[in-house]
């Protein structure tokens, strides 16, 4: 299970594929391939996507710190940026990760070897943001007495580590960070590492009901006795409707991981509105499952398997088209093969599951993680507290101007900052928002939490901002206060 | 003369092989080759000195972070942290920067090609002493109530630069750092490229008055006019006592860089006690060095060359032992050739020479610069914004806890923190003081201002321990005060 969990982080960036609103200008920029050495002078084309529309004079840059995936991805649905972009005159710039998407930098060869893939992390990352970034500034400055552009960055869950990161370790690059639904708490001894599934009981049981919740956790024993055998492999195969009927042990991991992932989506995607994302999914989903789940009245072990099959159906064929479930899809998409290294790499977070919640038993166990990596990669990680001595875990005291945002009923949110390290560092909690609900352009159905919590955002950047024109600039400060 | 300027950096570390006064045990601790990133999981013996004589229970970690040469030389001349040990329980850290003294990632392969040499960095060099510091802050924990022992920062010179960065990158690392002779802000458009020959121009009119800074302002025309033919080449190289003639034009740049890195470490280690490095000099040798040219009645050219051969036997020949000069002696050192890579790549300190010193004068060309790093190295720097991205120039706001000391003789004060940034980021001044004097041990001799300057860091050091022992420890705090 271990090294499988990790996925749905990526997953979620992978499934958020929902319909073009957004226009952008591609550009790409030479980038260092190696920011911290200096073996070769290799460079790589970076992407970027620019929106200038609502960009007037002296206004900001809103940035957008990509994460795993490619970048359009990621501007088509953080639409708060837009939303409030008017107001603030700003130039909205969305980065891709190295590594992702378009931005390989040995192209085909980019995923072959660790001698390429090596250069795939997240200080790497970051410098390249912040190398981006004073390229913008000055070349977007349209008035000379400003000598660069303030910026603001914005990131979600693994950009949102990204972009609090940006700000401990770049204070000079940005002058401040809206990090929604950033696990950055998500690492050794920093975090119990049985929180992340206990979350996700947690929603099951507070939405669905205890019978939702019991069902799931009795379910996996059931599962593993069925399919000891030939014939019970073929039923749970004809019973959930699977494309490839399962045969091996192998196939018994491999569906408990897509159940797995299933629970995990369904409360990070637990929006008030109907999303379309690579499944399409009604509002609230975790009600909707666990509904049928409660209306289905079974008597014994097959009947609950019945029971949790019709109610995958929220999940796997809202719209009624799919004709079998593929326990397996999107496993080796490349956007996911990086993740996976960085996992091996640097993103090393431990997750473990105990039997207070609804999910099989696993213990955390660095040592397998470590030689399952070395398998797939020819890389182990060094260490479990690169992560923590690279950005300082707890020790944040030195920090300033970042907003962590979090929803109670997303999972990530067992890794994030929930309560105000300090008057400069603080944390919003919106108690019934899924993951970075908050990036997410307004709806109509958007809950009050979530528009106080936008409310805040916009009230610190403005604070961040205030500070840094008057400081910096002797022509008048822009217009954010007479938009406002 | 741009390429040769930048050694004086280096020069001064390699002549401050003074008598062996300190006993460490050496020890090793593998190291991660790339810290940031992961085309392969090997290491290499970074070297440390450990002393811990004066540790007691959960006494803090006094570490030095070594800079561009052999560790124990640094660690023989940071006598400071040995007289202050003691009142804190403090244990004593000296750690070898990589790619010096033994700590070479690559043995002797190590400077023979970019693939080798090219992990030579100072943002590498930061994270193996995080790396290191984490390690020891565990080991050293004596009592089981203190998690991690604190660590507190020395350095001078560019080691100065490194311990201020240590903080101001990995505040979770270390609770302050005292910053001697730092010139952090010695790049571009930071401090103008001028100021630090002016410096060195003030110190020799203000200490060895104006007849002594216009003779050598005078000597260069002179040079280059006598030299311009073989005969004059010979007449210098006879007056001045060389042990090669010199011959060809290069010869002349030579010997101009000859002079240029004597009067500007005439300054930099203008002491008022005898020290003895790599040449033994008297007290205050720039009053010495004057007091002979003062002293010298010349009426022309050649009696002007005659008083300057004269007075550089202070810097050259004090013990009266030296048979000639050698004008390019240690050029070729592997220590010096590492900084000639770190100033080829990360540390471009652009400095430049107009008509207001007593120098020749020359433009900061760093399309020049850059070519000629190509040819010596294969590796061109990337942008002279580089060390200011990373480590944030003069946007230091977020940052805390850092003394910069600076002495107004050394020229690197032009590149230093002279005022305070903040009230947690503070300078002091030491008015006629010499390179990181404050860290050298306690002399009958000590001026005034420095035994103040030390006094400061002593208080700054308690305060920022005091805050951590309470915070973090709920046994009592260490006999800091009992001992004061």
């Amino acid at each position: 299970m271990k090294i499988i969990v990790f996925l749905c982080f990526q997953l979620f960036s992978v499934i958020l594929a929902e319909n073009v609103k957004y226009s952008f200008e591609t550009k790409y920029i030479d980038m260092p391939l190696d920011h911290f050495s200096f073996t070769s002078n290799k460079t790589f084309k970076l992407k970027y996507l620019v929106n200038d529309t609502f960009h007037v004079d002296n206004g900001p840059i809103f940035f957008y710190t990509g994460n795993e995936g490619s970048i359009e991805m990621f501007a088509q649905n953080t639409g708060f940026m837009f939303d409030i972009a008017p107001q603030f005159n700003a130039l909205l710039v969305f980065a891709e990760h190295r590594y992702y998407g378009s931005s390989l930098p040995f192209g085909n060869l980019s995923y072959t070897s660790p001698k390429y893939l090596g250069y795939l992390s997240s200080t790497q990352a970051l410098a390249d943001y912040v190398y981006l970034i004073n390229d913008l500034q000055h070349n977007y400055a349209s008035n000379r007495h400003l000598k660069k552009l303030p910026v603001v960055a914005f990131g979600g869950s693994y950009g949102g580590m990204l972009s609090a990161w940006l700000r401990i370790k770049y204070p000079g690059s940005i002058v401040g960070a809206i990090a929604s639904s950033a696990p950055i708490w998500q690492f050794k001894d920093l975090t119990p590492c049985e929180n992340f599934y206990r979350v996700v009981t947690n929603v099951f049981e507070a939405l669905g009901g205890k019978k939702c919740s019991e069902t799931i956790r009795n379910s996996w024993s059931i599962i593993r006795a069925l399919a000891a055998n030939d014939a019970g492999k073929t039923q749970i195969s004809k019973l959930w409707n699977l494309c490839t009927a399962i045969k091996t042990s192998d196939d018994i991991d491999k569906i408990v991981n897509w159940l797995l992932n299933i629970y995990i989506n369904l409360a990070m995607v637990n929006y008030p509105y109907p999303t379309s994302f690579l499944v399409p999914l009604p509002a609230n989903p975790v009600r909707e499952f666990c509904g049928k789940i409660n209306s289905f009245e079974y008597k014994d072990n097959i009947g609950l398997l019945k029971a949790i099959g019709e109610a995958l159906t929220v999940y796997t064929n809202y719209t009624k088209t799919a004709k079998c479930n593929d326990i397996g899809g999107s496993m080796g998409a490349i956007g996911i093969q990086g993740w996976y290294f960085q996992a091996c790499t640097e993103m090393i977070m431990p997750l473990c599951s105990n039997d207070l919640d609804m999910f099989e038993h696993a213990e955390w166990d660095f040592k397998k993680y470590s030689d399952d990596c070395f398998k797939q990669f020819g890389i182990r990680p060094r260490d479990e507290n690169v992560p923590i001595l690279e950005y300082g875990g707890k020790e944040l005291g030195s920090a300033s101007n970042i907003v962590f945002s979090n929803g109670l009923l997303d999972p990530w949110s067992s890794g994030g900052v929930l309560s105000n390290v300090s008057k400069k560092l603080v944390a919003v909690i919106i108690p019934d928002g899924a993951h970075h609900f908050d990036l997410r352009a307004a709806n109509d159905l958007d809950t009050e939490s979530v528009k106080l919590a936008r409310l805040f955002h916009v009230q610190e950047i403005k604070k961040w901002l205030d500070k840094y024109y008057p400081n910096n600039l002797s022509v008048p400060t822009v217009t954010l206060k007479q938009k406002n």
